[in-house]
């Protein structure tokens, strides 16, 4: 999220071609403190003027205990990015406010800590939580991390919750989105987040890993057979 | 392998239910001197045999200079392991056979390694190379191993050669072989490898990951709407 | 820390055999919302009374923004554990207290990202930092992670600031402790960090990693010879 | 090894400094079929002559075991290198040539299966085995490789056998290795293997991991303390 032109402009066009939720980062937790660190409380004022222009649901990170009420207000679901998926006091905090919980899961986080880092949610009482694969780090250079979708039929053994894959962190390179998706699809993941932006070698991180909107397009076709052979909708 | 009723029962199985190729070990790479090492001779002989009653071509494991001859007489492929896939003499010694190479992944081994690795085989005038994804070893323990299936799109994108998919070694269990086939076919992979074993209770090694006879042929069927999607046959 | 007995004895112990500064952790991030959480502020009040007793200085962990103040109150040095090792918000609320912090690396973090986390909190005007290996994940499993000694000469190179080692999370066995320390030592190591526990086998968490009182007084001796080849008091 | 007066050049200079054991790469194994292969049976003659004039012995890598016989005539240790450490046929033709073995770690081998690698040269007769660290393959991209210095007191702990720290590979930065010897030194290491080259920046491979041979004697002078500290000569 850069600017209110370029949300709206990807809020409407991803709609149009089929997308649901809409994610947005308002708060970003950047690597570098000298990093552009996100839009803060006027992003979260965007993401809201995009759903009601679209009819999308929000998804927002959540970076910070003290902004759990203000995040609360404006999204509908809270993400718990890769980098706190064992910051225990800030799944609490998400937990708290009663909203769904997508739970990224960590760089070098074993299944079984996913599970546990989820059930501190579950223990305070917020039932609506999701897992969401993106990736792990390995020694692999080519991807900026190992997609690691055995999570799918994993996740759905050892849980009754929904699992999300997200193939634009997981490989870092839109030209292997497409096929990554396919993958998911077929194995059962139950949403997929994909990063979209009108023009990917302008965006202000990531550029790389982000699919036009053309090519979104494209692919929520491409992938058509894929959830009709899985048998979902 | 372990006899020649377990080896022809599998076969003709495998045949019944789609396969067009029989992977047999009769040189197995054991972790332990102390393990069973396959029947060596004698298990090529019986390849050759499941050969001729099923009609099935024959890969198997190279695992000695000394033996290229010997093995290369008997099998239709030859298999360079995991152990062995930077062992640059033995793929030197596979390719002057002039027989179809299968190169599996090293267990830690980087993709521009594993291109480069069958840079040797395609240097010594052989041009029947396929490579072998069967997962990469990373600090997850649920799985034994985690299956790479980005490797499927990054070999198309970067050469013109089979990719495969070993998901039995990927996952190192039974229960997730068959959302991992699925996967692969989605996203393109030209062939699948699969443990089958009559009695996977008692195999003589990796049972945990072997999948019956009626469990492949199951499997099978519900690969064919993956298959028709991604426009295979 | 687990009573006033436990904590008062260990105290007591270390300081005789040499320690100067005691770490006591009062909230412990788990794993497990249903383990052991710590004693929350009545340990913070346990170790003040350590300190009185024994004239050593404390270390503890901070793991909510909403207990930094508190926190502060009562240490002199604050600790951001492994997994909030990317919690930029926290790091920010630490480097606020105007306390020096010790950074412990992330379980798959890079060294540069390491590097950058601490950014946070040079950029926030506290200067006084400390980088703390504890050990990177890895496949291995004979121990609990791979301690990684060359981060001393590297934090050496990149920084001018202080690098602790911990090999009780690094290695996760009592019995290699001693090596460990005596290789961080000769390394330039400028502290180590060791758990230490009256009866490891009753110990509440951890307890294959903790040495005892007499071990670590053995310890303390050993490292004599080495302090004083690398040029230390 | 590059040529005669390179080699001898180094030999010279090593011994002086105080090395006792000198090794060369007469077969090289490549990670492309493009780069330099190593001199072959001629770089057998140099190393040969090396020890003639020097009085070092000698160690060499064995890459095929149709070389078995040819190497073990000049050698008088053979080293199995890092990617055939699983290569367990070649274990047995080094094992069966009666020359002490120097079995390098696989670049993601758990320790139990090196061990076990280790178990194919001493089940087929040969005693003398020594294990060599170089650094296992992390995700992290500062160092080429994470040298992992718990190898010195597990190897001790689980073995009779001498273990060797190779700091060149396990760093790939010649500016690391003083620092690492100076650990390995500390922690018991029976050896240490480190790149010498008279002129690194024209080093035909692996130049940013060489040291020179003035870098050389410096480093044996400063690692004296610490070998008296650790009770050794």
């Amino acid at each position: 999220m850069e600017s209110e032109t370029q949300l709206l402009t990807t809020a409407e066009a991803v709609q149009k071609s089929g997308a649901t939720i809409l994610r947005g980062g308002a708060f970003k937790p950047r690597t570098s403190p000298y990093e552009f660190q996100g839009l803060g409380a006027r992003g979260l004022k965007l993401l809201a003027k995009a759903r009601r222009e679209t009819g999308l649901s929000i998804i927002t990170e959540l970076l910070s205990e003290e902004h759990a009420e203000l995040v609360a207000e404006y999204t509908d679901i809270i993400q718990i990015g890769t980098r706190n998926a064992q910051n225990f006091q800030l799944l609490i905090a998400a937990a708290k406010t009663g909203k769904p919980v997508l739970l990224k899961r960590g760089l070098s986080m074993k299944i079984e800590e996913w599970l546990l880092a989820g059930e501190y949610v579950l223990a305070h009482g917020n039932r609506n939580l999701m897992f969401c694969e993106r990736g792990i780090r390995t020694f692999e250079t080519y991807t900026r991390n190992t997609l690691d979708l055995s999570t799918i039929p994993i996740i759905k053994q050892e849980s009754h919750l929904p699992i999300v894959i997200d193939p634009s962190q997981g490989a870092g390179r839109a030209d292997l989105v497409v096929a990554m998706c396919k993958g998911a699809v077929a194995m059962g993941a139950d949403a997929l987040l994909i990063e979209v932006h009108p023009n990917p070698a302008e965006a202000w991180s990531d550029g790389a890993q982000q699919v036009t909107l053309e090519g979104f397009a494209r692919l929520m076709d491409e992938l058509k057979p894929f959830i009709a052979a899985a048998g979902r909708e």
